[in-house]
């Protein structure tokens, strides 16, 4: 198993410091194959997205092929990837003028990078710098198919604006249907999925009829990737914390609870005598996070800052984290707690409400298989 | 100006690679300088908390006497401290038996490590490791006086059956009044610092009364910190994110907007054709984090997550960053935006709503004094 860390006695889950990172290997293989699976059955490519995983040795799972195409948040996971072999690198977030002197830098050094732009200004920075650098940018028009995040409208006329302005550096067009994360139900998601496929075609065909030939057609949402809209024309779909799962993803029915791969690891440090449904550990905002996403979900599916998992990944059913501190979380449990279980020193699992921020406060994966060895350490690429 | 970075040329803050963290020196030391004035004149100690800076820079800057008492928040930071130069250092989390082998490596390094326990189980731990490493702890019980975080009440039976276990190990009280932060006023947080300084002192008295000597009686958080209630046998005083200032310690009245020393540093990535009130930057939820700490507060003074400044640090009045995605922040003003305004590429710096998650995202700051010129690189220590 592959590693960048030093070689040494690999521990057990009860001698890790903690809080730290824990990550089930056969939750995660299972998550990877049915997404592969399913998107091979369809016939379409899969354009991992790293933002949640950040990691080479996840990455190396989750492409169907090696060094396959993947997809970042920052220029700093496309660094990392770059040095560690991929080069097929799609920055999924709209390309500021000042970070052009890095993906340039990336083009240089082999990369095949995929940026995307969703203003005439930032095209015209893309067009003015590959003139300057004598390259060839292969750059995507953001298409918003109603998330109002980034992305022009697919009918309206600034994406033609923008593809002139391009016009060699012009790759395609790519939409994120980020609004299926506001649905609820398999039917809800088939509908976003269809509205992301259908902005791509409309934009791709007013280009087609200008004369631009988009060769990535790119969309996806980890809610909509596993749905069965028909996606002829679509050149390439894009999910990331499907690898993962999370308390968000469960609670949507976007997966099982039992298919969250991650938790943290923390210790018991406190169980206060006049509250005897509480228990403190040392995970608390930094380590798990302040996301409280499932906050907006009804009763048993809103996980607090996470719900609570003995050693072996055993759901222990009614206990949240409720609160957090910096350093601190309290776990509430609907019932007295007895004497004998979270006592000081024992130790819990929780898996996250959202596992992107909560991975994002560590460094590297402990990675467990069937027990609580840890059969690997696996590192992650965090920061800018 | 030390920093543990490569020399190279110091950029300018429009040259610099976005999201990052900008720390304005002068701020800074203004902040330092007032809370060590005030305690100066108090005649009461300052145990600086580094738990939001988190480098050895600002502990450098923030310590009246070189090398000077700390408290950290991990023992990540207690072991970057330590091999910085710091021997005295107070671990202000309850400390569960897991992280007992760390600590004694601290110790037998030459550190004069402070712990704290408020459980019958983690006082009998430290007191089995101590004779089994055959060395002496220092310490403190944890007294809960109000917020209902960690420790035991100062007049339970608790205190005293923990301060037994302890036996030789036993040093002394230590207090955090956070209900502070759900003050809105001075007289707030003087009733705050009453409830501190009694709670410590009946404990202490109880103990003394039992034969246990307090070398260490410690309080003290931001708000509380810097209001004049008498602090006779009160031996130190902790606070920290007073170095840094955030819009929540504006917000409740404990710093002023002009004395928030930290920002990241964002590029304009998005200026949606049909939304004139908005733009989109490259700071998002991992940049800013998604702490929203002012959503309790009314009105101006909630900060969304973050209020927006130009690049010299100036307020951009009705400016907000009200929704963050992982990498983008949507910035909304009360009016339209100007044609020639925020730009694509055009810079902004972010005032966090709290400075403490926001920091943590960071490895990093790029300090700037009275220009746009980067003057330092400072470290920072993340994770545990």
């Amino acid at each position: 198993m592959s590693s960048t860390f030093p070689q040494r006695p690999l521990p057990t889950l009860e001698q890790l410091s903690t809080p730290c990172l824990v990550l089930e290997r056969g939750k995660l293989a299972r998550n990877l194959i049915r997404m592969a699976a399913a998107l091979s059955i369809r016939g379409i490519g899969l354009r991992p997205h790293l933002k949640t995983a950040k990691s080479v040795e996840i990455a190396r799972l989750a492409s169907p092929t090696p060094f396959g195409p993947i997809t970042v948040s920052t220029l700093r996971e496309a660094e990392y990837f770059s040095h560690h072999g991929w080069r097929d690198i799609f920055y999924a977030v709209g390309l500021g003028p000042g970070k052009l002197a890095r993906a340039v830098a990336l083009m240089r050094a082999g990369v095949r990078l995929v940026t995307m732009v969703d203003h005439p200004d930032a095209a015209a920075a893309v067009r003015d710098c590959a003139r300057r650098e004598r390259l060839s940018f292969r750059t995507v028009i953001e298409i918003d198919c109603g998330e109002h995040r980034g992305g022009v409208l697919p009918d309206s006329s600034e994406l033609l604006v923008i593809a002139r302005l391009l016009g060699s550096n012009f790759a395609g067009v790519a939409t994120h249907g980020g609004q299926s994360y506001g649905e609820r139900s398999r039917e809800g998601f088939t509908r976003v999925a269809q509205v992301e496929t259908d902005a791509l075609r409309t934009a791709a065909a007013r280009l087609h009829a200008a004369g631009f030939q988009s060769e990535i057609l790119s969309l996806g949402s980890s809610p909509t990737a596993l749905v069965g809209v028909d996606l002829a024309g679509i050149t390439e779909l894009r999910a990331g914390v499907y690898m993962m799962g999370d308390a968000f993803q469960t609670g949507i029915g976007a997966c099982a609870m039992d298919d969250i791969a991650l938790s943290v690891l923390a210790e018991v440090i406190g169980r206060p005598a006049n509250r005897p449904h509480e228990f403190l550990i040392d995970a608390g905002a930094f380590a798990l996070s302040k996301d409280s996403s499932t906050a907006v979900l009804a009763g048993e599916r809103n996980a607090g800052f996470g719900f609570v998992c003995d050693l072996d990944g055993q759901v222990q059913p009614g206990l949240r984290v409720t609160k957090v501190w910096q350093e601190h979380g309290l776990v509430v449990s609907p019932t007295p707690l007895l004497a004998g279980a979270f006592r000081i020193g024992d130790r819990v699992r929780i898996l996250p409400n959202h596992a992107c921020p909560t991975a994002a406060a560590h460094d590297r994966y402990f990675v467990v298989a069937a027990s609580r060895e840890v059969v690997g350490e696996w590192t992650r690429v965090n920061g800018w």
